[in-house]
């Protein structure tokens, strides 16, 4: 798998794959990051990639040409996803997530900055759009890195344990229980007494009781399609 | 306004506050960045910050002390946002950007990483649990540099003209419209005459025909919102 990134401020985009366990996926060769600077492939002296809109309005809106050539520098474009990220795209979930690393397609994440861009150039080659949530950003590059992040976590050799990607939230439209580690007593506050019990079956029931509780209260909407799931 | 973040990958937040917008935004005083480093607050010889979770199960879970002695240390503490980047927390969106923006205090973004934090920890001090969105990321880094980004737009002096925040996607449960700058034709592709006509009254029903459009196709749940909110 490999992450083409096309932005206007790559210094935004790089640092992530510099630490943690992005860097050492990476070096364990699970996926590949290519980043493009879209400023590169402008024609203008200064370097110009945004003008103002057609028909008036605030802010400026990224030009076409920049972004088609810095596109069409990735030689297999043809048999990439071109993900466009913005608010106005579909809401991307851990469905999603789980479609583009099993696709076996390169992924090419195309990131405005500004009122967007020229919608010519999102016609011509964007095959996805998703917006990582109902919020504003100054950019497509939080959005992207998130879709990043969240797929690597299907890539074989990504995560150490691949039990962790079935026990967590939303596998099974359910948040996930508390978590308590060492000292048994934290500043007086004691771990509950059945996850010191060694009682698997009681551990799990409690873990289950305790998520059902969280998704009932925070998110009604996932109970009710875990509720309806049941019968 | 102040952002404080607890990690343990500080590498991940800094360079998203040293370009583009967020950049000049501290350079003219918009808001501060503090970012701690969690492994410095860990009393053990090998700054060690995790441990295998009471009650079993894959994966490791963040400790209570380093992270309540890092909270600690931030003077005014009583008086901040106590903020738990989590997928079980609530679903974080423009309104919630807009509240904690003219809410008046500062912000401490507690991001998590490998299974979640010990949950004695988030019940003594956190106020806010958030989710950037039904997927799961490697750590909180993102979701809390999601919120800082959307919440820095309604701060004085971020953005230059006021006049984005009303017109963008959300601001009325619509879409954005598409947008277009030039050259006039790209590639044999021309932008739509309207845009060209100078008639402004047509221009804006063109837009508000085109953001209905897209939120019906995309975002039904949006739509509905909408057009509940006409009658």
């Amino acid at each position: 798998m490999k992450y083409h990134f096309l932005t206007v401020f790559p210094g935004l985009i790089t640092p992530y794959f510099e630490e943690s366990m992005m860097k050492r996926a990476i070096e364990a060769d699970c996926f590949e990051v290519e980043v493009k600077d879209i400023r590169d492939y402008a024609k203008n002296k200064h370097r110009k990639t945004d003008d103002y809109p057609y028909g008036g309005g605030a802010g400026l809106v990224m030009m076409a040409q920049p972004i088609a050539d810095a596109l069409r520098s990735i030689p297999d474009l043809s048999e990439c996803e071109v993900i466009h990220l913005s608010p106005g795209g579909t809401p991307f979930t851990q469905k999603e997530a789980k479609k583009l690393a099993q696709g076996g397609k390169n992924l090419v994440f195309l990131c405005g900055h500004y009122e967007g861009i020229d919608q010519r150039v999102l016609d011509r080659f964007v095959t996805k759009e998703y917006s990582a949530g109902d919020y504003i950003l100054t950019g497509g590059e939080l959005p992207a890195l998130i879709i990043a992040d969240a797929v690597s976590r299907y890539l074989p050799g990504v995560l150490g344990n691949a039990e962790s990607l079935d026990e967590e939230s939303f596998s099974q439209d359910l948040l996930e229980y508390p978590q308590y580690t060492r000292p048994a007593e934290f500043e007086g506050d004691k771990v509950p007494d059945v996850l010191l019990s060694g009682d698997h079956k009681k551990i799990r029931e409690w873990r289950e009781e305790k998520a059902l509780e969280k998704t009932k209260t925070v998110r009604p909407d996932l109970y009710q399609k875990h509720h309806g799931s049941e019968f």
